[in-house]
Order: structure tokens, then C-alpha cells, then sequence
């Protein structure tokens, strides 16, 4: 029984570390929303939060806000285990809450909508303003993220906030293409991203590998392209509303010309090149495109978009555009023949020239397109919104050509990426040129859960809590930076997020049970929260897989931005610096590398047990020797006393044969390996430099940027 | 991060525990499977299972075979983590599983339906043999729990298996009337009851605080009675195919003339007293009843059943009938006249005189009635089937008079009972005196999920893994009652279970942090391992609670039958017979009992920040203060060394103390301490009596019969 889990403590330690890392500054009055409000003034005083807890509309109200408000008070039951009395509060006077509402706002949640709000706490009652019922919704995830307790009971501070967002246009993208997402797994998410205040679920919806919407125009596309895993038209006007009534917009992205080899292998007629065609089972970018010169295609797609039209209200509607690669239209005589009669010189020409097609169908239907970078050409309509997985600079060209557009680039949360390398990206960086006319043109944002790699069990885990970062970036002032704080405070909005119904935190457990059988995952649990998954593209490289290969080994129960190692990482920075309250934290520490060291026999006895975990043996090893060389530079540092000569040059060649990926993970805890060994071996030099300047000195070693990423 | 967190250990220990406690007697070949089949009989060698790994129908197939072959497959790629090929094998040569099956054996499961297979394993392949599909199905729940693995890889034992039910009803009731469930939680239970072969879902689906269905024909019943929380028929008719496609029938109840509050809501003419009514959110017995005596009744539910009859194929028919407390008809003078003029004597002969013309409704429609105990009367048709929440003398009774019935008394679930308290239950007990034409009416059993308590939240880890055993009950010989070996084989069935999505394991930690929230939950996790919810009717009569009271406290985190308390008992049992391998496991209660000892200042802390845990630290005190006794009592034991001569009195005057239940919880370990002090008191005559009679007689101390359940 005495095992340590270190998995379940990461978060605690983290508000520690994270608090004690705030050194020098004197930090604002602590709170944990995310994201951080436009302006936030805490009083003195606060409302306590009791059984009696009542909230009265003192304007007139809608049933989103009245359907909101009940969502709200329901999980501030289930948090506190308080139970409120039912139905609104006879007067103002008599309430608790007091919700003040010019109006619902429009029927469905639309780019131009108004969601400020304002929140006044003082001891008598919580008073929420707001110009339309999504800026109350706004408002409620505020007030539920402002719940604290002590000895007293559960209570809202005394305060004033007036918060209003930077972009109208934070959404997430939902790949269910590459691998089918159930409704249940949308419609967490959805009441995840209302909790970090997003607006905007793109549901990428077709691709190579699956079509995922039930089509009534044309049932083979359904059918035959998506093995039986697609939304009913009655699951995507269900998920329309549960959006709309979280203040949240569906945004369908239908990706074309290319893309599409699930569409052609029940319409093969569609195609550039002769059929048949199957559901592409293999990752990456495929030569099977639309044909745009044959006006059968506009006949289908003109059928199609407006059968669409009728289930997405949003104006906005996504067509895709990316990485056709042309292939299929250079080697088919008849659209050579149709580029040269209408002077398209290239590829690129002739899909401007589609997208022109498209665009006049998609008005037809009241809607404006939006599409990738690719669609950016002289003739594409000034009404198209680009978005960019390009970067900033693709950005800021196009809202200098006049377009609008949203920043992708730099939130692909499927790439493995620390929160951090998300977090500071913005979609307006300083310095950015733009004129401020210019500059409006940047509507914000989307993190991208592209779905190569993750199933239902693995998808949350991926996209949280990470996400909840990206949506501070999109929702804040621009000077909210602080990586630390954003660390502290995400560690609280995780919990948040799990309590609706995410299972970002749970499932690394069951995963890890389905490996290890009725053996104990103790040590397991220490092994996997010490790797992430590889980085950017590398998945798949070293063992190909396809969307049928089961994603439940080592790597999928791994998550990103590894807890243990942000915890290492902070440990040492506090260590290497020598402040004195880090002195519990050392303690930290050395368990920690005593886990390390120890987890080798007990990884080695569950792989002979289940061969799923043989592929983890060498990491263990590689754990437990990080764990060993750990040990020896706290003795150092403790100590003062210099290690060996050779010592440093031993353990950094130790680290760099421990850094290499198996088994697509990687050992999170290197960069702070690399540091912790750095400052040992130069211990006797430590005294003679200032703290500062050392942790600046040692951490130049470490960080290699993430590469660009790729659509 | 030196914490241990017990919870995620346990079904290891048991394991290890259980395994341990199998002295004596040569165990029979160890397996995991739950149920035990009929017969099976292990050989020497092993079937590989690898990546090549396909399976051939050398037989007629249908397309629910052949899901149901592709979910096996996709269940053990996901377990191995290898990824087979798609499509059967070229022929049954080529293959390594082999499926010969008679034939669908009916468009939709039913009560006489073939569920008998065969399984043979050698070497070279499996081979799998049934005369219908459902029977294939069960073969292949069987496969999955027979896959082991070594350094060699994952494999498959030889083996020969020769299966079929002992009973053919052996269903789940779940209460979706007074806390809704949600078509995934429903769906996630289908797997489960599939995987341990329970084959009928009995859908409570009316009660007086929910009506859970959509009418068409009168849609105030779900409008008005359920607070929007309903099944569309939509749902309903997907739930239908999910649970026959796993060869699972569904049963629906509509509970008559009594528990129909929420019906009258929108339908209050249908009712004995005046209303009007409202959804009733207390728990209890109430009034409120149908009206018997008028027509328009009759009209009413003639149409009612007509439509629900379109959607559940089944041919049973549940027309609840229990606790009608007859008030409301013997307060109506109308109705009394009516009883009067009918030569109905009382209540229970006017509820006759209904289900009769509610047996000519059924009829009408092609289906056969079932009913709680109150239906019997002598003038219930013979077609009826009784349900029995009174006993199986009850049962017994029925069966003496004609009528088929299941028993469902010993099998509430919600009562927090320990899974042997249900696995020993029989249908047919030793005795039961029944000639064999009588015994075939005892058809099987139910265990029952009654949702007074429970939510999506916490319903899983309410009906498993404890369910399972009882599954095993209803299908396995009478003869398969090793409670030891049953908690080893339930910690492995647990495991898959949760492979299927169920979350009676995961969402504790869950619970733990949504009260926690970002403080460390690990001692929490201690305290939660060790307490049990309240057994039988005791939830709620310190803290009244309703419908509407939210469950998301220690009571809830906490499970039914504590996997800590088994380990500590039979830890303790192990150590009072001093059998020499207990040494390993005396390791293993001292760390228990150093857990429990050192809790209590960390659940001061939490319950400082988070109020919801305030009711908790009594508890850990408490605790605290068995782990203390428990380390003493070990002292004495180790060293023989006596204890003072009141040291016995004052420890169990302690233990009586920390009996008392609290918070609706009460310390699980309670009984394993009794034993320990008591051994502990007696060391000086420990070495004059042999292990046996010593373990005996101490166990006699403890161990109070739970009363009988009530419906």
C-alpha cells in the first residue's frame, strides 16, 4: 500500500510552486478566473453563499438566461452541496442575485453579439448587468468561478468587474472527420468552452476519412462515407440549440475541393479522377478533389449547401480549401483543357474559380464563406473570412487586402505543445502594423483539435485544459502574459471543467487500468505523468498507424504539458535560486526523483504481465536514472560540494540519451534535468551571482521553440 | 508528494488477499471469468494473440452477429493495443477465432431464446459454437475475459467450455422515474449487463416524482410529469436495437394504479382525488392513484399501452402495481360505491379487478403482464408474471399457485449492501421444496436500481461492480458460491467493465476533487476507501433530502462495499491464522492503519477551505483513531506480548464509538477491528488453538444480518 500517485497531487503542487515562483512583484489580490477580466476591483467584505440562496430578474427575461441562470445555480448546489430553494426570489430584495438584462439578444447567438456584462458583489448580494442574455451567461461563469470557502462556509468576495471581450470571433474546431466524436462528447465540450467564455464550435464535419452528417439530399454520402458514425439531423439541430443556449455558435466547416474522398466513394461522379473511391483509412494529404469545371458539381453542391443552410443558422459557413494539391486536376485532360479555354493558369486559379462558384451558392443562402489561407486569391469576394494556419503575418496580409479573418496558426492543440506556447501567441502581436481599420479585421481566433490521434476517450484530454488558456488569450487584455499565474489559475478552471462533465483528468487512470489489468498503476501513473506525447508532427513517424489502430497505449493515456515536469521545472528555477521558502519544495522534489528512481522493477513486472507496457520498460529505465542523477544534484546543491570533474559532462550525455522519443512519448522532465545538473555542477560559482542572473544563465541551456506547425 | 493514495491499489490487494485466503483446499485452475460457465475444462498450450489475429463464419450469418463480432475485435485490439485486420479471414483455416452459428435465432431477443455456446481453444484457433447469434455472443464476453498475457505476448489458454444459463431471466432494473439517466448512461449499462451476461433491461420509467417517455398520443404525461428530462421514442426505439443487438430485451415498466403523481400533473382527471397535482419531490409512499372505477381510465391507458406497445417489442409488459396504499380510494365515495356495487371487498380486490382489465388491454396488444408481489390475487390470470421484492418464500408461493416470477428481494442494489449479501441470495435455495414444474416458473431474478440516491454522476458505481455477481447468480450452477474466489474474479470483470465506459471506479476521484478542489485529494481518497454509505433505508432520515437535494458528497464519493474494508478483513482473518505467507500482507495493514492514523490534520485542512467537508472530519478522527488501535493491536500480535488487561474493553468501547454512522456514511472497517482487538486481546491463547477454530471463533463477534429489504 505505501505507493505514491503522484498524478492526483500535480494541481496542488502546482499553486504552490506557482505561487512561491511570484517572487519580488507584489501580486494583485489573488483570484482563479480564467479568463481574466477587463477590470477587476475586489472590496472588502463578501456575500456568503447559503441555503437560502435566491436570484431575481429585475428586467424582463428570456428562457435562455432563465435556462442558464438554472444551469448555474444547479452547479453551485453540486459544488457546495447546498441546496437553494427553487424558482426566482420574490423581489430584488429578497434575493441573493440580482440579474439585470436589457434584452435575449437575438434567437441565435450571432459574431456581432453583445456579451459584456458587468458584476458588483458587496455583502448584501451579487448584482449581475448585461445589455443581452449571453453577457449574463458571461456573467454567471464569472460569479461561479469567484466561489471560495473557509470555516465560515462557501462565499462570493466583495468586488467589481466589468469585463468585456477583446475578439467576438474564440472558437474551438472539432475535427470529427478523422475520428467520429459521439454527441456526448460535443456537448461536454460545449459546456466547457461556455465556462472559459468561447463563442464559436467549428465542427470540421467531412474529410478524407469520414462524412459525418446525415444528408437527406444525397443519403450516400452518409452512408457510404462514415462506417455508420455521423450526427442525425435531429443530433446536429439539438447540438445547434444546446450551443445557442450557452451563448456559442456552430460554424460547419464542409472541406473542399479537396479533402473529399468520403463524399466520392458514394458519388464517385464528383471526382477529378476515375473512381472507385473508399473511406481513405491512412493520415495525410490526398490527391481525390472535386472536379470544378462540370457544372454537375454546382447542380450537387448547390443542393447540398442549401440542405445544410436549413441546419446551421449561423451566417458563417466553412468551405474548407486547404492543401488540395492539384494533382488530380493536372492529370485530367479535361480540366487542363477547361483551365486553358478560361485562363486559369494554375491550380490555385481554378480553385479561386471554384470558390467564386461557391461563394454565389452560399449567398444564395444567406451565408458568407470562410476558408483557409489557401483561399486567399485576387478574385475571392472581400465577404470571405480566411482563416490562417499559416501565422500572424498570413493574418495581418489578408486584413490589409480588406478580408477579415481569424488566427489558427500557433493553438494547434493536437501538436502536443505546452499551454505556454499557446498562451502567448496573439492573434494581434505587438507590433503588428496594422492600421486600426486593419486591425479590426482580426476577429480573433480558433484552437484546432485536428483528430488523427485522439478517439472519445483521449479527445478531452487534448483539448483541456490547455484550451481554457488559448480562450483567455482570445477574451483578455492583451497584457494578461503572466505564465505563471495563468498556471496557478488553469489548475483551479481544470477542476471547474471536470465538474462539467470532461474527462480530462479521469480517463488517464482508466487508460492506464485497461493496460495494467487488476495489477496496481501506481508506478504506472508516476511513468505517465512524466511523458508527454511527442511533438508536432513525429506521431506516426517510427510506428505508421491508420484511423483504425486503437489509440490506448502508453502515449495516448500520456497527456500534454506534463503536470509532474512543470512541477520539476518550477522546483528547480525556486531551487537553482536558493530563496529560502523553497525549502518544502526541495522536499518535493526529492520524492519525486525517489519515484523516479524506484519505478523500474515495478514497470518491468506489469510488462511482463501485459505486453501492451513492454514498449515502457526502456523509459522506466531511462525514469529511474533521472531519477538517481536527481538525487546526486540536490546532494550537490544542498551540500555545496562540487561534483567531480567530469560529473556535469556524464549527466548532460545521460539526459541527452534519456531525451530521445519511444513509444511516441517522451520524458517531459529533461529541460529541468538539464538545468537542475547545470547549476550542480557549477555550485561552488553559485554564491558569487546574484539569483536572478543565474536562473537566467542556466535556463539559456534548454528550450528549443516548436517548430511552425503545418495544416 | 509522499502521500499514498489506497483507492487506485485495492483491487490489487484483493487479488493478492483473496488469493492468499484460498488455503487449504487445491484451488481449481485459476480463471477470471464471471459467470462461471457451466463447465469448462482448461488444456495445456495457448493460442497467440498478434496482430494477424481474424476471425471466419463458417456458418450463415447475420448483421448482428457480425457487430457483434466486430465490437469483440475492436475490445481486444483496444485491451493489446494491437491493430487486426479488417473483414473476416479468406476461411477457417486462415483464421484464428472460428464461428459456426445456427442461425439469428429471432428478429429481437426474447424469453425462450438459445443462449447456450461452446468454446474450444487449442493451439492452432478458437472455435466458437452456438445455435443462435445471441449464444455466439455470450461465447465471445467469454473469449475476452480468457485473454492473458506474458513476456511471450497476449494469448489465449487452451480450453474447453460447454455453457448455457441456469435461469433465462436475469435482468437490471434501473429507475429512471426518480432521477433521470440519460440515453448514454443507459447505453453504457447495456454493455456492461452484456459483458457479464444479464439479458434483460427492466426500464422503471414512471414513478411519482418523473414520467420518463414521450407519448404522442397524450404528451402532457412527459410535458408536464418529468421536468423535460424524458426518452424520445426516437431514443427509446435506438435503445431498443443497442440492447438486442447485444441479445438484452427490454422491459418496460409503467407503475399502476399507484406511483403516478407525475402522470396526473398534466392528467389530473385520471386520478381518485382532486387535484391538482404536482411532481412529487419527496421519497416515500404516497396517496395519489388511479381511478379504477371509470371508464375514461381504461380509454386512457387502452391508447397509452397501444402506443408504448409499438415501441418495446418485448412481450412482457410491466405494470408495476406496488404500494398502492388504497387511501385515495377508500376516500372517494364514488370509488367506494363502486367497490360496493362490484362485491369488491377492499383495495387489494379493487386493484385486482383493475389489473384484469389491464390484462384484456395488454392482451389486446399481444403482451403479458408483470407485476410486483401486490398483484397476486386469485383472480390474476395465470399469464401473469410476479416480481417478487417480498422473498423467495413469496416467489415460492406464486410459483405454488401456477404463476412464473422472478425474485428481485435481495437484490436492491441501493441499499448499499455488501456483494456477498447478494451473491448468496438464490432464487432457488437449498430446500425450497418447489417440484421441478414449479421451479421452471422461478424464472430468474433482477437486481434492482432504485434512484432515490443515485445520479449519472454515481448510478455506475451503484450497480457495479457488485452486479456482476449477481449476474453470475442467475447463470451460473447454484453450486458457484466461493465468496473469496468471487471478489478475486469481480476485481478483474471490474476492469473490463470500465473498458466499457462505465465509471464506477473513475468518477470518484472525480467527486473527490469537485469538493477539494485544487488541494490535494489523496487523503481524501484515504478517508472515502474507508466509509460506506449508509445500508437499507437509513439514507436520509438524519438529513432529510428530495429530488432536488444535490448528491455530490462524501456519501456519494463513497461506495458500496469498500475494497479497503475486504483487504483489512481479510488481511486480518490471514493474520489472526498466522498462516506464514500473511507476512507480506501484515506490511500491508500497517500501512493502512499509518494512512489512518495520519489523516485526520489533512482533512482539517481541506474541510478549512472547502465547507462541503466539514461533515467529514469527525470521521477522520475517528479513523485516526482505528488506525492507532489497529497499529497497537499488530504490536501485540507480532510480538505476543499481551495487552493490558482493560485494553480489549476500552478498544472496542472505541471501535462501538467509531461504529456510529455520520454524514450518511459509517467506517466500513469497523468489523475486520473487532476481529483484530479481539485477537489481539487473546494473544496468550493464540498458540493453544489451532488457526482454523481460532479465526472462527473470533469471527462470530461481528457480521449483523441486514434486514430485509422493503420495495
Amino acid at each position: 500500500m505505501i505507493r505514491t500517485v503522484i498524478i492526483t497531487l500535480c494541481f496542488p503542487l502546482i499553486t504552490l510552486a506557482v505561487a512561491a515562483a511570484q517572487d519580488g512583484a507584489t501580486p494583485p489580490v489573488s483570484h482563479a478566473l480564467m479568463p481574466v477580466p477587463k477590470s477587476i476591483t475586489f472590496g472588502t467584505g463578501r456575500l456568503p453563499v447559503q441555503a437560502g440562496f435566491a436570484a431575481a430578474v429585475t428586467s424582463s427575461s428570456d428562457p435562455r438566461l432563465l435556462a442558464g441562470l438554472d444551469r448555474a445555480l444547479r452547479r453551485l448546489e453540486r459544488r457546495t452541496g447546498l441546496e437553494f430553494p427553487r424558482g426566482l426570489a420574490a423581489s430584488a430584495a429578497a434575493a441573493t442575485l440580482v440579474i439585470e438584462c436589457g434584452g435575449p439578444g437575438g434567437a441565435v447567438p450571432g459574431l456581432e453579439q453583445d456579451e459584456a456584462y458587468t458584476l458588483a458583489i458587496d455583502a448584501t448580494r451579487a448584482t449581475l448587468k448585461a445589455a443581452t442574455t449571453v453577457g449574463v451567461l458571461r456573467g454567471f461563469e464569472t460569479l461561479l468561478q469567484l466561489v471560495a470557502g473557509d470555516r465560515t462556509g462557501y462565499y462570493l468576495p466583495a468586488v467589481t468587474v466589468d469585463d468585456a471581450p477583446r475578439f467576438p470571433w474564440r472558437g474551438l474546431l472539432i475535427d470529427v472527420g478523422r475520428h467520429f466524436m459521439p454527441v456526448e462528447v460535443i456537448k461536454r465540450n460545449l459546456d466547457g468552452m461556455a465556462a472559459v467564455k468561447l463563442n464559436v464550435l467549428h465542427l470540421h464535419l467531412t474529410e478524407d476519412q469520414g462524412f459525418r452528417i446525415e444528408s437527406t439530399a444525397f443519403p450516400k454520402l452518409h452512408q457510404m462515407g462514415s462506417d455508420g458514425q455521423f450526427f442525425t439531423q435531429e443530433q446536429i439541430r439539438d447540438l445547434v440549440v444546446y450551443a445557442a443556449d450557452r451563448g456559442i455558435r456552430v460554424v460547419p466547416e464542409f472541406d473542399m475541393p479537396g479533402h473529399v474522398t468520403s463524399w466520392l466513394v458514394g458519388h464517385p461522379e464528383l471526382a477529378s479522377a476515375p473512381g472507385p473511391y473508399q473511406i481513405e483509412r491512412r493520415w495525410g494529404v490526398f490527391d481525390a478533389a472535386f472536379d470544378p469545371t462540370r457544372e454537375e458539381v454546382y447542380t450537387f453542391l448547390d443542393t447540398f449547401y442549401g440542405e445544410m443552410a436549413g441546419l446551421f443558422p449561423d451566417v458563417y459557413m466553412h468551405i474548407g480549401g486547404d492543401e488540395n494539391n492539384g494533382k488530380h486536376w493536372n492529370a485530367n485532360p479535361a480540366i487542363k483543357s477547361f483551365m486553358a479555354s478560361h485562363q486559369l493558369a494554375d491550380a490555385h486559379a481554378l480553385q479561386a474559380y471554384f470558390n467564386q462558384r461557391l461563394t454565389k451558392i452560399l449567398t444564395k443562402y444567406g451565408k458568407r464563406m470562410v476558408g483557409w489561407d489557401e483561399i486567399l486569391h485576387p478574385d475571392l469576394p472581400k465577404t470571405a473570412v480566411v482563416q490562417s494556419w499559416r501565422g500572424q503575418a498570413s493574418l495581418a496580409d489578408s486584413a490589409r487586402h480588406g478580408y477579415a479573418g481569424i488566427l489558427s496558426n500557433g493553438y494547434y492543440i493536437d501538436l502536443g505543445y505546452k499551454t505556454t506556447d499557446h498562451y502567448l501567441v496573439d492573434p494581434l502581436p505587438v507590433g503588428h502594423g496594422l492600421t486600426p481599420e486593419e486591425a479590426a479585421r482580426v476577429l480573433g481566433g480558433e484552437a484546432c483539435m485536428w483528430a488523427e490521434w485522439v478517439t472519445p476517450d483521449t479527445i478531452d484530454s487534448r483539448i483541456w485544459p490547455r484550451t481554457a488558456a488559448i480562450a483567455e488569450r482570445f477574451w483578455s487584455p492583451a497584457t494578461v502574459r503572466d505564465v505563471n499565474d495563468m498556471y496557478r489559475r488553469l489548475a483551479s478552471v481544470s477542476i471547474q471543467l471536470e465538474n462539467l462533465g470532461l474527462r480530462h483528468e479521469s480517463m488517464t487512470p482508466v487508460m492506464l487500468r485497461r493496460m495494467a489489468g487488476t495489477h496496481a498503476i501506481a508506478p504506472l501513473a508516476v511513468l505517465a505523468a512524466a511523458v508527454e506525447p511527442v511533438k508536432g508532427y513525429l506521431r506516426g513517424r517510427v510506428t505508421p498507424a491508420t484511423q483504425q489502430t486503437p489509440l490506448t497505449k502508453l502515449v495516448d493515456a500520456a497527456r500534454p504539458d506534463s503536470a509532474v515536469a512543470l512541477m520539476l521545472r518550477l522546483g528547480v528555477d525556486q531551487l537553482v535560486a536558493d530563496a529560502p521558502r523553497f525549502r518544502v519544495q526541495r522536499q518535493e522534489l526529492i520524492g519525486a526523483f525517489q519515484q523516479f528512481r524506484d519505478i523500474r522493477p515495478a514497470i518491468d513486472r506489469l510488462a511482463d504481465q501485459a505486453p501492451v507496457l513492454q514498449e515502457a520498460t526502456g523509459l522506466a529505465a531511462d525514469l529511474a536514472g533521472m531519477g538517481v542523477l536527481g538525487l546526486e544534484a540536490l546532494s550537490y546543491l544542498t551540500s555545496g560540494v562540487a561534483p567531480a570533474a567530469d560529473w556535469r559532462d556524464r549527466a548532460l550525455s545521460q539526459i541527452q540519451q534519456a531525451a530521445k522519443s519511444r513509444a511516441d512519448v517522451e520524458l517531459a522532465i529533461i529541460p529541468a534535468m538539464r538545468t537542475l545538473v547545470t547549476a550542480a555542477a557549477e555550485v561552488g560559482r553559485l554564491a558569487a551571482l546574484g539569483p536572478r542572473a543565474w536562473v537566467a544563465q542556466v535556463e539559456t541551456l534548454s528550450a528549443a521553440k516548436p517548430p511552425a506547425p503545418k495544416k
